[in-house]
């Protein structure tokens, strides 16, 4: 049974390129927007980390270096999901104007991704001063985003 | 009003000490849950995408290099997130035994662990053959793992 699903799964992505044809790597819409959400889930709870140290007096280091690395692996991936014929899909948050005015909704998605890079930088250098600019920096990026492009919940 | 939510966001992750005093990463049980459902979601969207490239005659090792090496940045994540206190929490599909057997929940991810890291050795390496090889092994991994501890959906 579970060897079945197992299976399942595999023909479902395999069998995308006729159902999605514009995303290969999802088998349908709903995974598109599980993907995005998954990674920005990930990304809000490993910023929230760097927030917790950066709010007590002796911050752990390792634990905002291993955050800063991992949101900056991640920083690219939500915006391979937000593909035509995603909007309005499940409990998705996107506004319609992510598609609609999309060459700006990149562009804060660019603006943030530099601000996760620089902010990995200063987490690996480990000045607590140019990490918590960086994280500001950061967080004002994710919010110009959220602001026009994300439903309020 | 977005400025409220974004600071309500941090102020939820910093008073997790008393609400959750064995998770300082989670405000919240259900957090935990989100938590490891979008890292072994993420996981198993990237191990598709093996599996995909896998399928076509003229494997595009591009892709699977980054999806080996996204899935071994991954690999530890969901296990952060078991946590006492996160059975039975909104649509978890773990099983009890997660819990109550452990020992063996962690030696089976440990498994699924090593996998990964060959299956990223083999990526680098480039060889069809060794990645093949890696792949099938990484999913029985994931596969033992599921059969005694996820429940059937």
């Amino acid at each position: 049974m579970k060897g079945k699903s197992f299976l399942a799964l595999f023909v479902g992505v395999s069998s995308l390129v006729c159902a999605f044809p514009s995303a290969a790597q999802f088998a349908k819409p709903e995974a598109a927007v599980e993907y995005r959400q998954s990674a920005l889930y990930l990304m809000g709870n490993h910023f929230g980390r760097i927030k917790a140290q950066l709010d007590v007096s002796k911050p752990d280091l390792d634990v905002i270096r291993s955050s800063a690395a991992l949101i900056d692996v991640l920083k690219t991936l939500p915006f391979e999901a937000f593909l035509p014929g995603t909007e309005d899909i499940g409990d998705t948050a996107a506004k319609p104007e992510v598609w609609t005015d999309n060459e700006r909704f990149k562009k804060l998605a660019h603006e943030m991704q530099d601000k996760v890079s620089a902010l990995n930088a200063a987490a690996k250098s480990g000045d607590v001063g140019a990490i918590r600019t960086a994280f500001g920096e950061t967080g004002k990026a994710c919010k110009n985003c959220h602001e026009d492009f994300r439903k309020k919940r």
